[in-house]
């Protein structure tokens, strides 16, 4: 049986988006920069079909590998696939990734619309699912089998995996910077809405990458 | 020339205090959690007049040890001087810790209402301050002298450090709870209002120890 993880970069004040949010800016302002320690890096430019980057001399490389490795399948809510604010209720939106997406693996994606499963080049296919995340995460687990399943974002996502138990590894990417407002990762939660150890630190150069488990 | 230095327990989502602060409950509900890392270290009991504790077999030990070595002044906020509600003006109250307080240097308190200093057991002096946070850490630093000021709490006088660039190092103690509410410590700050570097971390029993430099 494999894990179901996350990992997600966060400001020093706790956001993993910036203010104002839009389709131009997904991100919101001054959010790219929660993930520029990972642009740089080989683990993370190989599977986006680009060359080069840092190496295993950035202790970063060896987390992002391992974060990617044994995936074999991702959850991730609406926003992330599509943009915040317009619809994508047609036929045409194909998620901000082009042609070849960078998951490589099937992708099931939170949304109230129902709509076909796309199948995507590179071994990404798309599936919407309407019943909710423990359905996401049921039908997602079952695909993956012996192999984890990685929960994307937003925020709201990865809370409501939280709430309902079936998050096992978090991984925090802790970035050193303010965004200053946004969307906040660990927002909307009770005391005690899980119990989280802390499994492992790297200091990677850019990030600090905390592992906890999740319970 | 010493450093001022701040070192705060923050739970997982960001919280320094948990909700419904109050006089009978000044941490709020469930923000003692925050700290029951801190009250199991010799290093914490030593100074507060409790016996033993763990020692250096617990890496906090040593991290509460570096914190509060070579501190020749405290700047604190009014919250954490006095109740929450209700008013301390009168010359009656003399602070949370009774006649021995756990400082045992310089301590200045930023507040509204001027009032005669008060010396207290061990060491202790209780300075307020009427004309802000650069006065209070002007002060403070001048009695210090070649030794460190530590800014206390709350929330909001670390944030006013920030901004007016006043901090040299934070340490956050962060424990692996959610409080869900209450008063975070990174917050009301803008995007960049100052750059931080993880200078060290450091993986305790129940709280990992992240050193940043501010500037």
């Amino acid at each position: 049986m494999g894990v179901v993880k996350c990992q997600l970069s966060v400001s020093l004040d706790g956001y993993m988006a910036g203010p104002e949010q839009s389709e131009a800016d997904p991100l919101g302002k001054g959010g790219m920069a929660l993930h520029e320690w990972a642009f740089k890096l080989a683990a993370w430019r190989d599977p986006h079909d680009r060359e080069g980057g840092e190496g295993d001399d950035n202790p970063s490389n060896g987390v992002m590998e391992e974060a990617q490795a044994g995936t074999g399948a991702v959850v991730m809510g609406r926003n992330m696939f599509g943009p915040v604010r317009g619809p994508w209720g047609d036929e045409d939106w194909k998620g901000w990734w082009g042609d070849d997406p960078p998951f490589h693996v099937p992708t099931f994606v939170l949304t109230h619309h129902q709509r076909e499963p796309l199948e995507m080049a590179g071994g990404t296919s798309f599936h919407f699912v309407t019943d909710g995340v423990e359905s996401a995460v049921a039908q997602a687990k079952e695909i993956a089998g012996d192999q984890d399943v990685s929960v994307g974002g937003g925020a709201s996502t990865v809370q409501q995996c939280i709430v309902a138990g079936l998050l096992d590894v978090l991984l925090i990417n802790q970035v050193p910077i303010l965004l200053g407002g946004g969307e906040r990762l660990l927002d909307n939660l009770e005391a005690g809405a899980s119990s989280f150890e802390l499994a492992r630190v790297v200091e990677g150069r850019e990030a600090v990458h905390l592992f906890y488990a999740v319970s």
